[in-house]
Formats: structure tokens, sequence, C-alpha cells
């Protein structure tokens, strides 16, 4: 408010001029939220374009299905985030080259994706189009899958006692740092995104199955190597820009989430529809 | 050499200098290269002080007394390192408020203890008296673990392509960060340490096959809540100092040893022996 932004608690209200103005709504709550913001949106402003940054997206765009409103709606994720929570985690470089998903799912409106689009550029971030289903399934290994593993590494480590926690170093807190977020948003994510979490949950459980037979025979090459390929192919990943699609145009939505799916982002939109 | 030490490449020189001079030798070569360098000791130092600054004590502590070099020996690990390796890697503040494990293994020399323990100091680091045995199982909770978990999340990430890779944030990045560490280095830790990274590893088996139960009936609440305590334990772990322990006293070893495993640490050598 002292930056002059209107901030209000009347979410009736709030919605009602978003529907007069035509403006973008961006629902900001975690999943379990969702449904009676959902509710208060399809009474409200249901014609209002409207997006979201929650963590988990073919379950939100079923929701917004569910209360009809599929139709202008385009589904964000950016992703930055830390392991703080509230005002005082406040952070203006957050959103700074980070990487925000906007939907690519069949039957999304090319309008309303670029002003989605324009507001991830306008918050200093790159966009990565996206289907829903392959947004939840990558994320579930890059993203909730290190919840899981992080948790686990926490007890195992706290069951050592004093001793162990006293000797832990870098790896142990690197690797637990996001077993210190708030255990409801762990929750709301990881159980959000049960099924694919589940297929990365597997894969992991399988290479450490592996890795405890080759311990058995005293070695941990195949795992070390293969882990440490990984990295490397993680560390020299480069993004490149999608420059030659215009939303809008024939076919433009598979061929964004093509360029997506092989790591192109958006730096800059081209369309000539007003934002 | 800039700066006024000796450094050379001739390590019969070296030990038989050590052996005059009844300097302290710190062994500081990884795991596969100690045998050679011990049977260099044996033959040209086998009276002087000996410790060394390996990631695993019990083998290291057998390979020892392997050379009849255990009355001299105590041994040392100091928990600090990065995933880089070489020269450039060098940084001055490393051993900074470290924790330096010194050995309270049966038949220790008090005196030497002290010498290790006064090098540590030195050095900028806080002591920790641990059994090479004690020592073993702690690191392989909050050590070795985490290299195991962070290869694997590493393998999992990458199979998801370019896309999951482009998506990868914070928690990615932290989890997987030990991966990028050098492959043998990984490999002489682990599996210098099998034994108890096998305890610890089928620890964290449980705790993943329990939440992928769990996460079938949609809930990670177990998991979540176990694990954010367990962090919050690690985050609110307190050293003390021990202050009334003497090395060379009656019974020393053992008071030193039980304080150490109850989250105790040494930053002032109270014994009267010369250092």
């Amino acid at each position: 408010m002292a930056d002059g932004y209107d901030v209000g608690t009347d979410l009736v209200a709030a919605l009602s001029r978003a529907a007069a103005q035509d403006a973008l709504i961006v629902v900001a709550v975690p999943m379990p939220a969702v449904q009676s913001i959902l509710t208060a949106v399809a009474e409200h402003a249901p014609t209002a374009p409207l997006t979201d940054v929650v963590s988990v997206k073919a379950e939100m765009a079923a929701a917004v299905e569910a209360q009809g409103l599929q139709a202008r709606y385009v589904g964000g994720h950016p992703m930055a985030g830390t392991n703080h929570s509230g005002w005082s985690a406040t952070d203006p470089t957050l959103f700074t080259d980070a990487v925000w998903v906007v939907s690519t799912d069949p039957g999304v409106d090319a309008d309303v994706w670029v002003r989605v689009a324009r507001l991830a550029l306008d918050c200093g971030s790159v966009v990565v189009p996206a289907e829903s289903g392959e947004h939840d399934r990558a994320v579930a290994r890059i993203s909730h899958l290190p919840h899981v593993l992080a948790e686990t590494l926490a007890i195992v480590g706290a069951a050592g006692g004093p001793l162990a926690l006293g000797l832990a170093a870098g790896s142990f807190r690197d690797g637990t740092r996001v077993a210190s977020s708030s255990p409801n948003l762990v929750r709301a994510m990881t159980e959000g995104n049960a099924a694919a979490l589940r297929t990365a949950l597997d894969e992991a459980l399988d290479a450490l199955t592996a890795a405890r037979e080759e311990l058995d025979e005293g070695s941990t090459k195949s795992l070390v190597d293969a882990g440490n390929t990984a990295r490397l192919q993680y560390e020299q990943h480069q993004r490149f820009e999608i420059t030659d699609i215009t939303p809008g145009e024939p076919g433009w939505r598979e061929k964004l989430q093509d360029a997506g799916r092989r790591g192109g982002v958006v730096r800059q939109i081209r369309s000539a529809s007003p934002g």
C-alpha cells in the first residue's frame, strides 16, 4: 500500500473489479485452498483472464475445469521459492531469472497466454511453455523428489544422535535444507502431485536398491559414475531462446510445447495482441 | 614455499627429518593411497607421532596397526571440504569453525592426542573426541548417505530430459551438489565405510519404502512431519564445551569419548604436556 498499490481483504470487491476491468486474476494460494477461491472466481469474475502459481498443474487445471473457468485459464508455475515463509521472507529478486512455466494445454487462449507470459517476463523470469501433465512429471523429479529425499536424509541423520548431528557439515546441511520448509506446504506439493511423484520415487528406490546390492560387493562405482554424469548434464544444461513462434498462429501451442520440451524458453513476446 | 615453508616431493627425506625431530606426520591422501604411505612411514619414521585426515577411521586404524604403527597414532578427520578439488580450490578459511574428530580409540597416547588436537585448534577448528567405529557410523549418516542420495537424485532428475533439467531450481541444485564431487573421492569415502553405510542406506530405504506406501494412500504426512522434526533437531543442535577433562588423567579417554557422544567439543587444551 505504501508503494501505491491497492491491497485489500475483500475478495468479492477485488473479483468484481477484476471482472469489470478484464484484469488478470492470479490465484496464489496453496492447492488445498484453491477450491474456495475458484468458487468465488466463478461467481464474481467468471470471464476474467485467470492464472495461478500453484506447483501442481494437472490437478489445478481439473479444479478450474470443474468450475467451468477453463476458457480463459492459462496455468502458471514460477520455479522460485525458498524454505522460508511469510512476509519476512519477501525477496524482491525472487523471480529474477527464474523459469516460469506457462501452460500449453489443449484449448488455451492465445491472448490470455500472452498476458500470463508477459506477467512472468515483467517479473524478470523466463517462460517455459509446457503441458500440465509433462510439467507435473518433470517437477516430480526435480522438485518433489528432492523434498522426499531431504526428509529421509534428515530422519536418518538425526537418528545418529548428537555425535552425528555435531559432525554434520555441508553435504548434510544442503541435502536436508528443504526439509525445514513448512510441512503443510511440502505436503500440498507432494500430495497434489502424488501420481507423478510415485513414478519418480520408484525410480529412486530402484537406483538405491541397485546401489545397496553394489555396496554388498564393496563398490559404489555404477551409482557414483551415473550420478556424476547426471549432475554434469544438469550443470551443462543450456536453455535456448524460442524466437520464431507467435502465439495465435496456426499450431503455436504444439510448437511452443515441443520447444519447451527441448529446453526452449521465451524471453520476449512477439505477439501483436494487446497485453 | 613463497611463505617460507619447506615443500618437497622427496618422501624419504621428509620422513627421515620427521623422525629426527619427532615431528607430527599428517597423512593426507585418499584411502586407496594410504597403504604405500604407511609402508614408507614404517620404514623411515616408525616412532614419530602420526595422524591423518582420512574420512574413514576404522579402516585407517586397521591399516596403521597392520604396519605396527599404532603406538604413536591418533586418527583425525576434519569435517570440512567442498565438491571442488585441486590447488585452485584452496580456501584459507576451510577449517575455521569446522569440527575435527580426534580418535579416542583404546590405547591412544595422551601426548600424541594433545598434539593432534592442538593441530586442529591451530587450524581454527574445534575438536570432537570419538572412537573410530562410532565416527564411521555417524559419518555414514551425515556425510556418506548424503552422497548416495545426491547421486540418486541427479540420476532421476536427468532422466526427465531437458524440460526437467531446465525447471530444476534450488531444491535440486542443493540436493545434487555433492554429486559433482570427484567420483574417485566419493568412491574412496563410501567404499571405505561400506559396512556403516549399508546400515544408514537400509534405514533410508526403509523410510522411503514406507513413504511410498503412504503415498499410495495420497499422503506424505508421516514422512514430512518426521523429516521436518529431524531437520529442526539438526538446526537446534548445540555443542557444549568440554572443560573438565585433562588428557592423561585416569579415565581421560573414556570421559572424552562419552562427552563427544553427547555433543561435546574441545576448544582449548588444558594439558601440561608440551605441544
